[in-house]
């Protein structure tokens, strides 16, 4: 960068950066990160593509900053829920509903998040996050069991199977073959199944109590498509 | 291709693909699909890099094969796990044990598996790839439900769950950061950790008796390594 660094052309700078992940936020969450093309930005933002590039070295560098604040927003969203008042399995399966129905409201955008097939820089960034969303099934894990609600466990480990197992419940409902088969009404799989699922499956999972878990609707397995 | 394809030069150049994709397994093997690089791997034949281009059309093809390979082998292993004698619960038990001891035994080739950020077209394999472990579980779960040993639930969600914290439960412990601590003699997190925490885990979550799950080692998590 060879011009002048002035404190105006720097928050210059900053705000068009801004401006610009907030662009490419908006691609990612109609289109997935396929969607997201450095041209296509570009005619977004109504500059030129060797502009993008003062602010991003590439498609990876910047597909890893819109991947990353998208997820730090999922994460405080769901640490405030897995924070707020209730026994631990209340705040798990208020979590865990909330978190389903978040992804199930923006099923592009979670499903691009989740599993869109993307350059390595946003897979480092997967790693990243789902450490972040252990870290916080961890201290719900930890107040649980020292409140006697879970069973004693490894609870790193049980909390990295959770993240595994939320994650994976969603990316079959969310991938985009189911979204066109339920736009199409040959999907009868509601997010109502999909999270009372993994909410039963979850705290079954951790040992809570069984009085605890949500009511079956169906004792079959009806409600769900095939493979 | 402008040669003439004859019979012999047919099988010729199937015996030298054969032999460029053992070379590649064994370069992922060592080094992750970081260290398979088409340069390294012509090398490694004994060819010139415009030979390996003839077989595959870049390093993302060949990333995909290498892992679909390698994939459909461990598939198929569990699968024979799953298939075979006893009760649902100790299929499950016998095949998440010997899942989790064939990750431990070649760690490097389990990570670049499950997690190593890599090219999109290997994503793309890997979201197959879990459908294929899903299949798997799916059986097992209906016959489980059949004998009474599990629960009823939508087995399709279950087995997603089950194949998220399987993969997420093992990520942790093969990841380079946590080999290295291990090999330095920091981390005290062992295979019999990972896989009775994940055993307890899975069986607890489809519903399975307290009476099939592992003993608890120490009724504490002081086995766990720090975040």
């Amino acid at each position: 960068m060879a011009y002048r660094q002035t404190p105006a052309r720097l928050q210059k700078d900053g705000e068009q950066r801004e401006r610009i992940l907030a662009l490419a936020l908006s691609r990612v969450a109609d289109g997935g990160f396929t969607a997201l093309t450095m041209q296509g930005l570009a005619d977004d933002a109504g500059i030129a593509t060797g502009s993008l590039y003062r602010h991003f070295s590439g498609k990876g560098e910047l597909a890893a900053e819109v991947f990353a604040r998208a997820s730090q927003h999922e994460v405080d969203t769901l640490g405030t829920l897995l924070k707020a008042s209730g026994s631990a399995s209340e705040r798990l399966s208020r979590g865990l509903h909330q978190f389903a129905a978040r992804a199930w409201g923006s099923r592009q955008l979670a499903f691009a998040l989740i599993a869109e097939p993307v350059d390595p820089e946003v897979d480092e960034q997967r790693l990243i996050y789902r450490e972040a969303y252990a870290a916080l099934f961890v201290t719900l894990l930890e107040q649980g069991i020292a409140a006697g609600e879970f069973q004693p466990q490894p609870v790193q480990l049980t909390a990295a199977c959770l993240v595994g197992a939320i994650a994976e419940a969603l990316i079959g409902p969310l991938s985009p073959p189911a979204r066109a088969a339920r736009d199409a009404g040959q999907s009868r799989v509601s997010l109502e199944d999909v999270s009372d699922a993994l909410v039963t499956f979850c705290l079954r999972a951790v040992g809570a109590r069984p009085s605890v878990l949500p009511k079956p609707a169906s004792p079959t397995t009806a409600t769900e498509d095939p493979p």
